[in-house]
């Protein structure tokens, strides 16, 4: 199978483990519980508004290079698509964001308004840590790993990690460019989610401290080489709308590399960084094609 | 030592573990990720606002009670007194209730802004779980006991749980009242977070399925009770202001029992309740002294 099919291949597992996971409901005031149609619906609305599932399909990978039992890490991978969706949810809203439109659609918030969107982000986030501790207990001689797996997840997505980084951003706006404000905001925000999965497979395939600490390398790099390349195309976009290059971020005062170091040092520090991701998983051999075919196209993308 | 002396003590501990878990951060942006000062700040704002911490003392006192090691139960307290607070600080955001104050004190939104409250309540979310997992992690020899209880506070919780209930009754507001909906709202919203703690001290302890039940039921009878007698309170503090007795909430168009069935028959309903609770706990004898204690304590609240 070349990288475009198994590619859609992981991406077919993860739409149906969440459909499984997470179908459509009807009302039921039963004392048992069945989850609230409308908290469903607004739930599913941001979950299969077809992100690319960069995340969940690094899961899936990693645990296939690592000979790892892929059943084991499809509700993982679910798990963290959620935590990823929830993050969406909440960013965009008034007092976050404040967006109308994400991939071209319609808000959450802006389908159903700002109470039940702050309530789908939440039941979203929260229903992660319900399928993941689900799931480990039905992995009982692999317990642990699956416990560790999930705390992988809770502290990339947690209060030192995701969060930490958007608490950080949200502050730093309109401030003067800073480096180490910038890192951290960098490897927090967006570095901090995609080492989430490639440790949450380590743990669930029993991964070595050398192997973990290779993949760690790999998802922060890629992490930061993708947001440094993410700053690079919105100044790019802008310099051929305005007709100049640029340095700022013209858009919303908000701090890049580009506007810290200038857009030549940026694209060199994004060109050493893809260089680094790829020497980080050298260790893995023939079995990292998938990996290696990943950073390549995020390495070429063009938008 | 005394119910009162022993509520204290249960409290002391509960507020060590919170400090233990998060003391107040200096900002500080390394590569390992410290927590954000101000994000700390305002999810510390919450926490230590001085609630009774009714949930994480069941915890610990049923853990007590059954026999179990309350050194495991104190993290587990902690967490679900963070999982009650976030949801107190999303509850309070503008398009939920949009309260300006909570316990005398400005709202989180209010001192921090909506921004930084949304983090806060997702901070303290997330850093539950985080919790819950190193606090298994650290608990090898009863490492399914902790999965069962972080797994139990989680589906109480979540969609199926207090986000259900307070996703209908978001969608309820101003609907003729209706006694399914509503069972279905005190149940979820109300009752599942007073049942998630009684479960969670249960897996910990090691308890049987008679226990559990038993515990099951308590904690279901408790929750609906508390809330019928909190409804009867807003009403009889109406109709102390208003100088007549009604079976409508002149709040705000929020579904009630007394609405429902009168005033009378909801405080007969209420009456039983504490009756069944107390009935529920009686297979535990003498060592349920405590429990007892506290549903004497809750039955007689006037406020």
């Amino acid at each position: 199978m070349g990288y475009h099919e198994q590619y859609s291949h992981y991406v077919g597992m993860i739409e149906e483990t969440i459909e499984k996971l997470m179908p459509q409901t009807e009302e039921v005031f039963s004392k048992e519980g069945a989850m609230p149609k409308l908290l469903c619906e607004s739930m599913r609305y941001s979950l299969l508004a077809g992100g690319k599932r960069i995340r969940p399909v690094l899961l899936l990978a990693c645990c296939e290079m690592l000979g790892g039992d892929i059943e084991q890490a499809k509700v993982p991978a679910a798990a963290l698509e959620m935590v990823h969706t929830y993050s969406l949810i909440h960013d965009d809203l008034p007092g976050m964001d404040d967006d109308d439109y994400r991939r071209g659609r319609l808000t959450n918030h802006k389908v159903y308004g700002v109470g039940p969107a702050i309530l789908a982000g939440d039941g979203l986030l929260n229903y992660a840590y319900e399928s993941l501790l689900a799931n480990a207990v039905d992995y009982p001689h692999n317990l642990e790993g699956h416990m560790r797996a999930a705390k992988a997840i809770a502290n990339r997505a947690g209060v030192c990690g995701m969060i930490a980084g958007q608490s950080i951003d949200l502050s730093s706006e309109h401030m003067a460019p800073d480096a180490d404000r910038l890192a951290y905001i960098h490897t927090h925000k967006t570095a901090d989610l995609l080492t989430a999965p490639l440790l949450a497979a380590a743990y669930i395939a029993g991964a070595s401290e050398e192997q973990i600490a290779a993949l760690e390398r790999f998802g922060w790099c890629v992490g930061i080489a993708f947001q440094i390349d993410d700053d690079l195309l919105d100044v790019e976009g802008d310099a051929a709308l305005l007709g100049k290059q640029t340095g700022m971020d013209a858009q919303r005062g908000k701090m890049t590399w580009p506007a810290l170091v200038g857009v030549e040092a940026a694209k060199e520090r994004s060109a050493r960084l893809w260089d680094e991701a790829e020497e980080a998983i050298s260790c893995f051999g023939e079995r990292a094609w998938f990996m290696r075919g990943f950073a390549d196209q995020m390495r070429m993308r063009k938008s």
